[in-house]
């Protein structure tokens, strides 16, 4: 496998790719700093210029920003190795037509020096090749218990709802420790809330998990709330809307 | 220790206290039956009328919706043992003052028939007695290792940051499961992800924890995501607000 990318993905999914005993040839980074640390980290070789990328991968995971993947995939040369792209919300047609177009989507969120364990990390295979998609799964087994071919219109969603409890959520987080730091009031108290709001839809549906105010539509206890936000008209927005939104599915 | 209710609360902390070695003396409930099964459950006492309530307790937990904690109180007799609630948003001075206040608000979301380890959860705990304040820390520390001692306007705080880590990022998970279930696609890939996405501020800070589009400001992704949300206006405008706000934490 080589890279075109060395960032966060890019790097995660090297390290799986390596702990799997699948051997890394080249990276290429637009920064050429960042694909000689990639390349002493992982073994393998910077290359300077992307159209000088070797014909020896089986595979070309192209793990760059959303609106470049299309042009770096153009000014790769004629490869007889597969190239995929990394991308959620990119469509498989992004991809230059001169090489095998696939796609090699992790569905996780990669932070900088934080490991992520990806034998549980469900990664979506598509391409418009049958054999290539075969291959593929073939590879992402390797690193992965979790493989799902899925096309590109139907990975858009997964993508969105993939923002919805990883972004939107993290936000929440960040508003409740902003609104408990003002106060003085340790975030941590909140840390095994936290946990445990997450660990109940391992077992159990979001629809069954639901608790609180909104739900028994306490208007007491949000008018009580909204006060508390009165100084916050962005966040008490929010709440409201959150709010409404809770007590329309419980209530209507 | 006595309780009045026998809900979800007060179920929890029955099992955390008996783990603990704590006797449980009574249990009243208004809907008798629900008094029996807890008295049942827990080998002890069913009291049919609050005022009835034995004299030989330490502690008196109501649990009870928000709304009728004032009232219970109120119709407990004289008591010689501490009376407190389990609410986050209900102020110490709800409790009638014949007996001795307290609150003792146990900081997770209980839900029936999903065992919680409560060694893990904060109990926060108020009085206007320094000696109540006391007993009920030590009490506390027998069921949880986090103890904390915070007064009502504080608390109020605390059970707002909660509804938004808790019942609103559960709200979100319901989004994202709705959604996909409408295209077929399976809740579970999402798994993984929501379980990182807490696991990661259980170690990094969530400013520092956030990835995505809105984060990036990547409007192309943005767009694409507001698209397939054209036929549901109500996640569609939750999707706006919440995307403004984080790119307003990043980027301004």
């Amino acid at each position: 496998v080589s890279f075109i990318g060395s960032g966060n993905v890019a790097t995660h999914l090297a390290m799986g790719l390596q702990a799997a005993g699948i051997e890394l040839q080249e990276v290429y980074s637009p920064t050429k700093i960042n694909a000689e640390i990639f390349a002493d980290k992982f073994g393998c070789k910077p290359v300077p210029d992307i159209g000088l990328i070797s014909d020896n991968a089986d595979l070309y995971l192209i793990a760059v920003p959303d609106d470049e993947i299309r042009r770096a995939s153009e000014m790769l040369p004629s490869l007889k190795g597969i190239v995929a792209h990394t991308s959620g919300i990119t469509s498989l047609n992004s991809l230059s037509k001169k090489n095998k177009q696939a796609v090699f989507y992790p569905l996780q969120t990669f932070t900088k020096d934080r490991p992520v364990d990806l034998s549980k990390v469900p990664v979506c295979i598509e391409s418009n090749n049958h054999d290539t998609v075969g291959s593929l799964s073939e590879l992402a087994g390797k690193i992965s218990k979790k493989v799902v071919i899925i096309d590109s219109d139907k990975r858009k969603f997964l993508h969105l709802a993939a923002v919805m409890v990883n972004n939107f959520t993290n936000h929440l987080y960040h508003i409740a420790q902003e609104m408990l730091e003002k106060e003085n009031i340790d975030f941590e108290l909140l840390l095994p809330l936290i946990a445990e709001t997450a660990g109940k839809v391992q077992d159990i549906s979001p629809v069954n998990a639901q608790t609180g105010p909104a739900k028994r539509k306490d208007s007491l206890t949000i008018d009580k709330h909204l006060e508390l936000l009165a100084n916050d008209p962005e966040y008490k927005e929010l709440y409201r809307l959150l709010t409404a939104q809770i007590i329309k599915k419980y209530h209507e």
